[in-house]
C-alpha cells in the first residue's frame, strides 16, 4: 500500500521503518520543519513537504503521527482525498475526522517511543477503530507484517487506556528516577537495581498486582516508613512516599 | 558449610534451596511456628526446632532471616556460639549483633521475594557487610556459587538501597496495580499492558530514566493531564496522578 506519513517525530519514524520493512511504500512525508521532514524523506528514500495542501492525493492511506493538541488543527487543513486517514493518537477520539474525509480509523500502538532506542513492532499492541468495515480490514493488512497483537477499541476504551499507560509507564519511570537519585546521592551504581526492576515487571506476567506486592507499607510498618521518611530529604519525595504507602495499605485490605 | 537457618518464611525458604544447591548442609531450622519449621526441614531433609534455645552450637553459619523487628529479639535469646552470625534484613544496621557473637555480617538479598513465585538467584545482587576480614570470606565463599554478584556495603548505603526498593518496586507494583483496577472496570484484559510495563523496565537498562521518560506529564499538558483526572474516581489515584504528574515535570526542567 501506498503511505503518506504526517509527522516526521520519533514515532513516525519508528512506524515508517516497520511500515517500509512490511513491504508497504512510503510516497511522502509531512512535517512543519523542512529539517525534520527532509530527515526522514532521505531515510524512506522518499519525497516531503511542509505544506500540508501540497499532499498528494492518491496515496492509499494518510497516518497523521504527531503531538494530539496538532492533529485536528492538521486535519482541517488537509484537502480531502478518498484515501484512508488514520491517527495515532491515544486521548483523541475517532471522531475528530468526521467531515473531512469519507474512509478513517485510529491505529494506537501502545508502547513509549525514545529517540535514542528503538523498539521491535512485533509485540507491541496495536489498538484499532475504524468507520468501516471495509477501513477496518484496510487497517488489518496495513499492520498484518507490523504487529503480532491487533486489537480493535472503542475511542471510550482508548483513552483508558492512554490513562493506564501513564501509571504504568510515565510514572513507573519517575520512581525509577526517584531512585536514581537518591542511589546518586549515595555513590551506589545505578545498575545494582536493575535486576529488581525487571523482576517487579516480570511478576506480574504470573501473579496479579496484589499477589505480588510486598514490602513494609502492606503491613503499615510504621518504623521501617518512618525511617524511610526520615532519608528522604525532598519534601515531594516524602509526599510522594507517604501517599503511595497509604494507598498500598488500604487497597490491599479492602480488595 | 554446615548451616542453620532462624526462619521458615519464604526468603529463608528459597535461600534454603539456593544454599542446598549450592553444596551447603542445612542442618537445622527455626521457627517460632512449628508448621513451617516442619515443612522446611522436611523440605530441606533436616531437623527443626522451635526453641531458639535448642539451636546446635556447632554449625558454621547462623542465618537469621525473619521479619525485621523479630531479628534483635531473637539475637538477644540466642546461646552465644563461635559460628558466623548474619542477617538478611536491608533496613537493620549490622551492630545489632554486637556483644552478642564473636563474628557477624549481613548478605541482604537485593529482590523482591513471593510464595508463588521462584527466582533464581544468579542475578540477585546480595550486599554483604562483615564484622572482619575472616568473615567477610566466609560469606564469599558461602555465596560464591549461589549469586553472580555479592557486593560489599555499609549499613548507612544498605537502608538507601531499600529505601529505593520500596521506589523501584513496592510503589512500581502499586501503579501496576492501580492500571489493572482501570481496566478491569472498562473489561480490558490486563495482559495488553505487559508489553508496555516490560519495555519501560528495559528501557532504563540503555537509558537514563530521565532520558527514557516520555508522556503528558513532562510537558505538562493540561489538556491530556485535566481529561486523565476526569477519568479517575478514585480521590487518591487523582492525587497521585496530580502530585507524579507535577514532579515529572519539576525534576525533568531543572536537572
Amino acid at each position: 500500500m501506498k503511505i503518506v506519513l504526517i509527522g516526521a517525530g520519533n514515532l513516525a519514524t519508528q512506524l515508517a521503518s516497520a511500515l517500509t520493512a512490511a513491504s508497504h511504500q512510503i510516497v511522502q512525508i509531512y512535517s512543519r520543519t523542512k529539517e525534520s521532514a527532509q530527515a526522514l524523506a532521505e531515510k524512506t528514500n522518499t519525497s516531503f513537504t511542509t505544506d500540508i495542501k501540497q499532499i498528494t492525493s492518491d496515496a492509499d492511506i494518510y497516518i497523521f503521527s504527531v503531538t494530539d493538541s496538532v492533529v485536528v488543527n492538521l486535519i482541517e487543513q488537509m484537502p480531502f482525498n478518498n484515501g484512508l486517514w488514520l491517527h495515532t493518537a491515544g486521548s483523541l477520539p475517532m471522531n475528530v475526522f468526521e467531515g473531512y474525509c469519507a474512509n478513517f480509523g485510529v491505529i494506537y500502538p501502545f508502547q513509549t517511543f525514545s529517540k535514542k532506542r528503538n523498539v521491535g513492532f512485533r509485540n507491541i499492541p496495536f489498538l484499532t477503530e475504524a468507520n468501516n468495515e471495509l477501513s477496518m480490514e484496510k487497517i488489518n493488512d496495513l499492520l498484518a507484517k507490523v504487529s503480532g497483537s491487533i486489537r480493535p477499541l472503542s475511542s471510550d476504551k482508548r483513552k483508558y487506556m492512554h490513562l493506564t499507560g501513564v501509571f504504568a509507564c510515565n510514572f513507573v519511570n519517575h520512581l525509577y528516577h526517584i531512585s536514581e537519585n537518591i542511589l546518586n546521592k549515595e555513590d551506589i551504581p545505578f545498575d545494582i537495581i536493575l535486576p529488581l526492576i525487571e523482576e517487579t515487571a516480570n511478576k506480574v506476567k504470573t501473579l496479579s498486582p496484589q499477589e505480588a506486592q510486598t514490602g513494609p507499607a502492606i503491613r503499615m510498618d510504621r518504623n521501617i516508613i518512618d525511617k524511610h521518611l526520615s532519608l528522604l530529604d525532598d519534601k515531594n519525595h516524602r509526599e510522594i512516599y507517604r501517599l503511595l504507602s497509604e494507598d498500598i495499605f488500604k487497597k490491599n485490605k479492602k480488595d
